[in-house]
């Protein structure tokens, strides 16, 4: 589809792959030759079987167009993944090895969180070079006098830093969440038909844990959780806060960027924030892309939440709505980290602006309290 | 991005298409090239001069990729595609006519209509199918007897035939909102910098009357709507209750297939609907489509709602969150038509199995009054 | 619960007792009564039978907080309310005949639609008022020159009547919406246990066109709308845009109130906009209401929409999420039009500043086409 | 307004007091007093000073219906409270020394944060009663052999006990998020006019950290969290997945209770579960609470979300929306929970029946590994 509409207003093209067909086929190819590699050390086959089966997946034609209609055809990718498989390794009775004791979304629910973690790294890379920019910020601008308003409302002084120091704390918490709720989320899924790992010897939970540490996932829950979706609702909403905490961000700077106020812009990008017809504006693209993002999360969020009461053992039409919306939350996400961030690094502030402002308000310009919160709050942090 | 997790599932190539980045292209092409043919028209340009920007739109290279990584940059693909048709013409006079008291959002609003307009033509068509198979499944089923199910527990004797009507009834209604709303949205959008049409030697509207007829968008509303998105989330919201109506339907039918109730199946098509794993099953892949897509609507409906309130003549962040949000609500419900139509068409219906169930509710069997709604409501349709 | 934090901040006394406690229990006892008198019509009972139950539902005690308790856990109001009234007849017999052929559900829709038509009656009466307030604005402003604003940076020049004209045209497409919407929503629902009419000797049809009458609602559609919920969600979509629509208008206004702007503001009402510290705060509280409505509304949209799937002849979870949630919509856009309408019949507009800022852009001061667009939008709506 | 549609349904009284008139206001005097006490201990004020303005708290009559209408017109409860609070002190030096260095938003925020903290508690001591229920349950349970359905399809064996097992995972690592994210964002408010603690001889931190010892809130982050809401979203999106994965158990619960698969039942409770016009019906009325609040806090989060890009040093309509929506959510969220306890407590299981339906599936009868995996799960969480 578009990438002009859908895709790169605030994707980036690490997401977009990360999330791309050739890694959600690469990602289900780990996921059966790590099963059959686990399933080996369990003793369930033979070393030569997991790699011959290992090697089938590492040579099978990536083919993404067809299979993605054939995916579209069976109602589920893996269905035809590994008919394709079975057929490439070309001996009947190992091919029914390939898949054993796995269900469809055994392998999609474990495609997609190896898929969130790349998503994760990207993100969290992000984070940490605007929390850098922050910090930066707050501790330069920790002096700067400005007038703080409420309810649009001009109020009291301020300073710049300590504003920058609340969008830094509010990132701060943004990202801790995001951590350790994809900390939980992150869980390799493998229970079989209905979740109980029938079928295997009674070895399938040493075969999950096995598979867990080659995928680099987490330890494996005791139980499959093929119906209980929290830790991906979890997971989606940390994903919707971040993108809130970039949102206040993005609003106030292009609320101060107002010509009547002035008091900063985004950094000059040449070809960027222009007009089609008006030479004379500078835009606050930047800050665009993010507010754009985060009208967009809530909505995603509260799909996801909606569709937590999945049907009996695995659900119908439930998780099946939850991967796209995840990967937008993800491609949105790092798309107003992007923007954001060089906004940040580079934003122009005008001290003098800020100075007279304040000064018109007419209100007094003691900010003593607010230089000293701001210096407690890098304190704190550090 | 991965056309397997975000846009087959449930999408159509067609709609796809029609939301594609070619087709974006090409329809904001189509706009500078109608501006310009109206300004003709309107005595603006010689009717040489817009000869020569029409064929500098038709010839003009689409290379979609570059364009979308430019229009990333730019903040908007307007400014991109009318610097590329300005070198193409090679005449500095006349490249400067081009994109004449236009703003980018008047090429952007445009262009998505028009995306929209194809879109509600392939939505109106498989509306037209299910209505069709709905209509002869109440019809063929008007005296078929079955329990009628409230609060999910047996409750009293209906026919299966006046499910049906029901069911067409809440398409019809859903059918009549998105054709009105389609008509009430699909407007030209042309109003320059900030919406007054300044520059045009006042014939701003005349010129606009003509881009519409040329583009075959409704004649345009007297001012133009680049902050007033009424009609945009009227068209939301009617497509959001598509997806509703088509999800009613595809619960019941899901709830309908239980091993347990056995009173009706999806066709069987081979290849779908199995399990990779359990070779008895028969999954509900049609309904699983739907109920998917209407359980994502209702988010994607709410961010178009809260983007409402924008900033002033145009707004920032808001209406860049629309395109893509109007552009995945449109593939969701085209699909969900699309993956419905064939179920409804082809539905095993197992009448004795149903009479059955009945029998074995124990609670009477008279179905006179839903025999005489059931042609009563056929009829009023007629 | 409170009125503090949950009705009053934009809510009023006429919207909440519309939805309240009494008006619920009379809307019920005027459902049993019509139904009485419509089978007594119907020659299904005497003419004394219809009007001693006629009379039991005038007399009976409404005791709120009591039936709501027993609602409560019953799981539905028309359980303990028809035992009640049936214990106040006195006369077994016949009590056996009120709420004959009905079910919980047709009372408990046919009140909520009863609730609804006033709501629609006092939001019809706001939005009159709004429409003329903002009629008043554009025309006494048609020539006031002002800056626009774009992705809230300065662009070129409007009027202040031409903004007025696109707000009026916002809530003129959002009034025309909801009139029709509500015409199409506020129905009779009368089916009994799965929606058949049946027990009622082939005279449901009959029996609900006279009821529909009696209670003043839309002559009913052939069948009843149990689990079929497109009307309801058009009506709170509806709601949503209206809620959109006012939210436009306050974040504009509220933005031109920021003081580096200064060009209007809330008329001054002694003991409004206050601030708790600051005496020179002017806080801009109509405005306030306005958007926390339009913040609120999408979310309670999105619910009903994705209560639309529900199940079989009556569902189990999604109608009974939908009243406590049109409630809101109908509290919230009532409240944000009550506080809106004095703010624009009362708005200090500063012409000189509009003016002062508009030469400070240093970019023209052509109001020609703007004076032009807004005569012909009011000329165009008269 | 109605507590029949509004708050009963699936309300309860303990938590609509919690989030009632009285509770706020005694909040609020509560934080006013702990104010005028904190800056005694800090020497600021005398503690004869204090000890007068707290007596003047603990006496103000609460008069609730005229503070809703001053507070309405105003647009803040604490200007009229702290008006009042000062007229009734009768000592105009005193009373400017009331509400010293504080702002509406520090007595509002603070005052819905021990709200939450009653509805937290409240909330914890039903998530723990619900989570023994289905301990117990998934013991008792542990090898009744069932048939696993997925897609609504029968798939294989497994056992109640390990569907019992899954919901109680759910149900702790909601719980567990929800203690987390409360912990997070139980935390007083006070920052003053902009947030800078400012007029306070720089002493605004300790008297900050005495005031949440006395209030019983978290010791106070660095900086007043004003228009840096990440703590209220956490906490909504928390409440979301409680009512989430309450849902899923009241899912699976109505679908089994379905006359054809008639494994469980709600327990019997006289008066409850019955219809209005069909006596051999028995509602699954609990499931119903749960399976409504589930539909409705989705929409609610996104609505808190939605307003994180809250406007500078304190925004305008963003946080106003966010205390309903939030009371809205502990509401549904303790009515869920509520109705769910006893449902497990006394649910009616039929395990013959459940065995019946499994032979009838004809595919084996295999739960060894479904046993295992329950002994684990119920022995990893002891």
């Amino acid at each position: 589809m578009s990438r002009l509409i859908r895709d790169l207003p605030g994707g980036s093209a690490e997401m977009l792959d990360a999330f791309g067909d050739e890694a959600m086929v690469k990602h289900m190819l780990a996921f059966e030759a790590s099963l059959a590699e686990a399933q080996a050390a369990a003793g369930l086959l033979t070393g030569d079987q997991a790699s011959r089966i290992a090697i089938a997946c590492a040579q099978l034609p990536l083919e993404v167009e067809t299979l993605a209609q054939e995916a579209a055809h069976a109602g589920t990718l893996a269905i035809p993944l590994v008919q394709r498989l079975r057929r490439a390794l070309g001996d009947e009775a190992l091919a029914k090895k390939i898949h054993w004791g796995a269900t469809s979304q055994d392998a999609a629910d474990t495609a997609l969180m190896l898929q969130a973690r790349t998503g994760r790294d990207l993100i969290a890379r992000e984070l940490a070079r605007v929390q850098t920019a922050l910090a930066a910020l707050a501790e330069r601008m920790a002096a700067a006098p400005m007038i703080g308003r409420t309810l649009l409302q001009d109020a009291v002084p301020i300073t710049f830093g300590l504003k920058a120091a609340n969008w830094l704390l509010g990132i701060d918490d943004a990202a801790r969440r995001f951590a350790r709720e994809s900390e939980g989320a992150l869980a390799l899924q493998f229970g079989g038909a209905a979740g109980t790992r029938a079928g295997l010897d009674g070895k399938g939970a040493e075969i999950a844990a096995h598979m867990a540490r080659i995928l680099g996932l987490a330890s494996p829950v005791v139980v499959p959780w093929h119906a209980r979706r929290g830790g991906v609702a979890g997971l989606a909403a940390a994903l919707g806060i971040v993108a809130g905490a970039t949102g206040k961000i993005a609003r106030d700077i292009s609320l101060l960027s107002q010509n009547a106020i002035a008091e900063m812009f985004e950094p000059s990008v040449p070809g960027r924030g222009g007009s089609s017809i008006m030479a004379h504006k500078r835009n606050p693209t930047g800050c665009q892309i993010v507010l754009s993002a985060a009208t967009r999360a809530p909505g995603l969020v509260a799909t996801i939440l909606s569709a937590m009461p999945q049907e009996q053992e695995r659900g119908l039409g439930g998780w099946q709505a939850e991967d796209p919306v995840l990967a937008d939350l993800f491609v949105l996400v790092h798309g107003a980290l992007l923007a954001l961030a060089p906004v940040l690094e580079g934003l122009k502030v005008d001290t003098a602006r800020m100075a007279q402002n304040l000064a018109d308000a007419g209100i007094g310009t003691d900010i003593g309290e607010a230089v000293a919160l701001t210096q407690a709050a890098l304190k704190a942090r550090s």
